[in-house]
């Protein structure tokens, strides 16, 4: 992991982390999402939702031998006569925050997108997908994800146009995991400012893709940690609602990545004249790392249901363990009680009249009487022990 | 959510609220359904199914310029002159309730239906499906969802006919929950009244798509109430059947959805002359939505089978403590009843003839016999308590 | 359901009806159907199964003036006399039983069919198929349902060859399922009689579909019944059998439905020559149909899959009301029988000597000794039941 | 079945029959053939595993009019001899058991056999499959299945290779399962001598599938009564084991015959040059009974998994009644051995000074105590032993 | 198996081995590779992960006539010499060790590699795949494995790449199972030494689908062990663990055979001037070896699965028969303990004042009371181990 990298492992790694949302095992994020979604709502109505971010504006643009970085933020006039004046350069425009809808109309007429699109970048619960615009342009929407010291996958939208020499990309905070990206075209030697603007594009997607692993390797971590609470001696509360809230994460990263890999395949699907041969080799690549994601993803699934497996069966031991106690206590005494109860009865040595009962409990009379019960309760008690060790219930199993 | 949206969030929320029909897990809607088929029928047979309301109509006439609505109940020659008179203008025919069928054969003549169509619509019952008929003519069922009050997934069904310059809709009720589409005719400015008449098609089937979250947070709500109770110290009675029957309505939304999915997959697979790319583009954003429904369906479908991992899980471990309880409690007077029962018995001091049996039960006549013992038995007591303790019984887990 | 409706609701509907085969829950008919089969046979071979019953002849002649219906039991010659006099009718030719080899072999013969066809009909256990032969012809086999007092999925098989001017139909016995259309044949004004008697074959497929929902519309109100069956007071025995029961004949049911289905896609597919597209349309609302059916079957599945999971809980929730009134017993009793055994014990007031041992059970020496371990005894208990109380095991769960 | 039938029903019918191998769950046959493979060998190296038997050669050659069988073991050269003298005939070379690797390589070259292809026939595990060699000749591997005595699901490999008039099968026993063909061939009047060689190899593939019946027959036994076993009072020893092992062989037969039905799909596919449309007709057929065969198996997958659900629901059963025994006995007990703890109290009647206490337990000294608490005893054990009635804890269940 | 076999069964095969990482049931393997990932990198980057060894080269050249065999280690220039001074021989180049980024760069270089096909051999975690590149020369990557005596499915990478006369191999470890394959060429008659080097690279791909037949063995070993385990006496510790985890390296070999599988199927597809016809032959037999491999994997999967319900239903067992010795204790001694502590009632034969109270406890009083008790208590006690004895609880079950 480079030390910039923007998804630094959770630190809440001590133990089975436990959060204010710990035990939540059922999808809330998605409800939410219902909950906001318009009815009867025009299509490609642009519709800010609350709290979004004003917009800023960066400009990166390069070719091979030159680099030149800008923030435009206020300033869209002057990004457009940039970008008009140097028509050699490869441009990357890079919007972050949507909250100004005038200036995102001026966008879609400058830059000739569709209303439904802008919708579509504004939505923030769009899956991955990619369309093909005005014959040979490309609209891709790529999901970042993130493993929260929350314990939640949370995920952001990175939404991208190309065009002739540019890249347009919007993302909806200002927090920007494409820095690794930035460093490799500052530097003077990568193949990157060598390549179309094209490229830019498949770059920013397998940037994508890359913040996938950390996601995972957290996910896994926790996972990890999970087996390890099962047989620890204090299980800590509420153990399966931890396994099944990290089985909810896993589902959703899932259903996260299986549209980037479909968008992927649709994009090696591509005519040459759209998406050139000598680029489909990169996505061929990043196919493969999305296919591997989803095995591990898969594999976490199937160590999730084990883990499901071995709780129950530990709660089952617990309870036979607790069951053990039970009946070598009441085994042990409950025969015991008897003997002593036995000769608690009060069966007459004399009737009456005073005649001696000699059948009744001579035991009682008998100089050894109680030395003899109490060996005899002794030995019973040594067999008992010998018996259950023999079972393996002294040692816990 | 408008105000005007048919479909509130059910007001029974507070806790889990209980219902009529609540605790039951059986589709018996799918079982009426069923029962009401007639055997051996001719098809094409246009059956009014009891209870059945008397149409009404309304009609909406529309160009860029003018809008023009106006109920028709009782008076459909008017509203077929008023369609001739007017060719130029698009138009909404709007039938709500069937209980007429001259009426309806009548209209099966004017507007070029087939019996087995009419069938359908009058069918209850019928799956959301696409047809094309005389060329390039399109019949569309879609099914609308409602989550009632009674915790039930209704659905109500909308039939549309397109013709050269008309659309007819046909629904059961009254109740109509496409007016926010109206609302957008009226306005001025829609893009809807420059649009060809194919597409108020399109935008009464993204009416019932809209419809669809609405359901959805409402089960979304549901199950999260769920997930509640079943920590909660008073578990409501029959919290598993509750658990069940919400799985019950996510499957059966899952199955009102699925051929919806299917129709518009099939829809952007018409050929250009019947369905223009210009406004395909339109049914791919519908396509998205109806594959975000599904996916929400099948995180709810996962959250269920969570929670009823849960539920069984929480059954066990109160089971569990039920035992830990009598466990505890017979651990420690098994054995102390043992000890008191000991020195219960009547081992006798002196034979039948007076002669001293020192063996017998000294402890009886020593004189700190009895604190002795006591003590010893609180010994044992405060040893016990101390391993439950440790064994972690007495914290609740 | 029409008063002549073969397939009346079974009529021990009365709480969870059993029968002799009540708690079979697996299937022995698929044995059976393996235990019949003849190995290294000639393929085309006809066998009659055992029991067969001697063929009854019947014709059904029609045009869309005339109708002519006539039993030719034992007079096939004339049968066929008829049929080459009548060349402009259309011919419906019922063949019920089978049990006369040579007059299917004629039959064969006069009508053109292949010895592997007839052997499929003559086996009792053919999957629904469909068969194009001599360019042209249909040969389609369909298997009807029914849901017998038994509680079993029964059915028979309908095998039909269709031929320039008539169909032919084989069923297995003298009861017959056709009777709704042999009546829609007699109306004169029946569209049946004007069409081609390809639509004749497709109207006896159709009778075949709607056969499916009374038997499904049975399995349902069994299955509701089971589920009131779980929550009451005296479950009944083998309860769990008759869920899995049920379920096996759901099954059963789906593996019946399934291949109708991919019979009637495959007729859709056929080309125009073979089925004209206005026949079509009618076999597209056959498969709309047959996907409705086996929807319920799946709706059904997953009830029967909620009934195993209530039972299986409510069987833990036996058990634990079971294990809470043995451990309040116990926590009752066992503390307070400790309590009596204390006093119960002989620590002796004086000793050999006749000394005065003070420490030894003062307690039995005090004038309210006794009301006052009474009165203990009762705090006691009080403070359990209350305890008891507050945890909720007294009221059930 | 015919009395030739190879494959007789299993004799050990009576009663749950156990084998030495009974209650092995796990595929040990699986095991075995991944250890016996060769790791690094040369592909196509004719390996003959131990304790192959010496082959036998039988030859049958017909026509229409003749029919002529011949066993030539050891005199290959004699049997090419006949071969080549008789062209106009069609022969079936029969080659049982293969230890002579000389005879092989002979028999390869004479006959134009790939070494690949007889690496596949000695290769005891090879799945069920079709080669097209030589542009028109075939080659056919089928797997015939046994279920025997000691309750496994055996499998023999049939090889076959088609050629120009003749049909080449290798066996590796000399049982021999295809005598009811030989019968066939025999026979003056059988079609089979009439058809084309080809027809042959349809015919021996043909026999194979025949024998999944009485297999699945046989499984199918074994089920229902594992069935009957599980409610019988006496339940047998390791049931739960024999359940899951038949689950084993019905998995197993699955995986043979799948690639059987993949095997007769490629040849229904296979063009009119190599498969005529009148073979195929058969080969149709052949599907049918291979689907059959696969449904029947998916069939028992449910009927086995029911039982599993049955089983474990009758072992939580028995424990729900053990449980049951103990809370009766203790609920009726316990009150009761407090009571006459209660009255063992030592409570005294006078004080050290001879003082009477008149409160400590006046009933001891009452004359009617001992009868009244008795009394009392009984009617607390009846009211006892009627709620447990009236709970249904005294029926079983 | 061979004696040169590199991958012998593990040798701690003595009952239930156990290991060091026993009882971890998650894939921590996976999250190792999810963690080793780099984020934002250049794709094509080369980076040599750490502990990486130093390449040792290794030359076979070879025609049918002659065999030369030499390691170049540190003399790839002479290596290149060699081949360029023979091009009439076929080469196989072996490269282990990819500690020298230079090398590898001027191998990529002179024999034409892309970037990302040599950041595929050098990660360690490709899955299988192949790729055509230069219009005709491949890239394949296979995956051998291994079942170590840590109990783990352990994987290695061999990457291959043909050209017009050699093939490329490259491995990251010294070791090297293809010394099989060496042996195969030395000798003078192999039939690998008149193939073209295109051979060459399936008999690579060949001798790694070979090594899956060991792992698959040494699994099932340890299948049958498991099995054997959990009906001892003494069941080893955390046995549910190791079953879980013999099935998380089951479904690790699965994920790891599926896209060889694959590889091979897409190399079936190649066109005829990539791969020629005579050598597909031997790919087909190659892919009828993946698929009996996964076929065995599924075995696997479905014995693991039945082991895991026999374990718990035993844990279910051995739970029964806690119950039962608890149930059967109690039962006899609770009703015992009843009677002697009736007896042991202190209701007074005399009143206060002397007088006589008959009913009171008479029995005390009578001469034979003590032994009729007795015997009494004897008969009760009987009596219940009959009825024991009778359900079958005294017998194991």
């Amino acid at each position: 992991m480079t030390p910039s990298s923007p998804f630094p492992k959770p630190p809440a790694a001590a133990a089975v982390p436990s959060s204010p949302a710990d035990g939540i095992v059922t999808d809330r994020e998605a409800t939410r999402q219902a909950r906001e979604q318009q009815v009867g709502q025009r299509p490609g109505t642009l519709t800010v939702h609350e709290g979004a971010l004003p917009p800023r504006l960066f400009l990166t643009s390069y070719d091979d031998k030159t680099c030149h970085e800008q923030e435009y933020t206020g300033r869209y006039d002057e990004l457009m006569d940039f970008l008009r004046a140097h028509p050699g350069l490869k441009h990357w425009v890079d919007v972050r925050g949507y909250n100004d809808l005038p200036l995102l109309e001026r966008m879609m007429q400058d830059f000739g997108l569709h209303p439904l699109q802008m919708e579509d970048v504004l939505n923030d619960y769009q899956r991955a997908k990619m369309e093909v615009f005005d014959e040979h342009r490309l609209f891709m929407v790529s999901r970042m994800t993130d493993f929260t010291a929350n314990l939640e996958v949370d995920d952001d939208q990175l939404s991208l146009f190309t065009g002739p020499n540019y890249v347009l990309s919007f993302q909806d905070d200002y927090d920007d995991c494409l820095d690794a990206l930035r460093q490799r075209i500052r530097s003077n030697f990568s193949t990157l400012r060598r390549q179309p603007s094209l490229y830019l594009a498949y770059a920013l997607t397998d940037v994508v893709l890359d913040h996938y692993y950390p996601t995972m390797a957290a996910i896994g971590d926790y996972i990890e940690r999970l087996e390890e609470a099962i047989f620890a001696d204090s299980r800590p509360k509420r153990l399966l609602n931890r396994i099944l809230r990290i089985k909810k994460d896993v589902v959703r990263f899932r259903r996260l990545v299986y549209p980037e890999r479909d968008k992927i395949a649709e994009i090696l699907r591509l005519p040459e004249e759209i998406m050139p041969e000598s680029l489909k080799i990169f996505y061929r690549d990043a196919y493969d790392h999305a296919i591997q994601a989803l095995d591990l993803a898969e594999s976490y699934r199937d160590n999730i249901s084990s883990l499901t497996d071995l709780y129950m069966s530990d709660q089952g031991n617990r309870m036979n363990e607790v069951m053990k106690v039970l009946t070598m206590i009441s085994t042990i005494f409950i025969p015991l009680s008897f003997v002593v109860g036995l000769y608690g009865m009060n069966f007459q040595r004399h009737d009456d009249h005073g005649r001696l009962l000699p059948h009744n409990m001579p035991e009682l009379y008998s100089p050894w009487g109680y030395p003899v019960v109490i060996g005899l309760m002794l030995f019973v008690v040594v067999g008992q022990i010998y018996y259950f060790y023999r079972k393996g219930w002294l040692t816990n199993r």
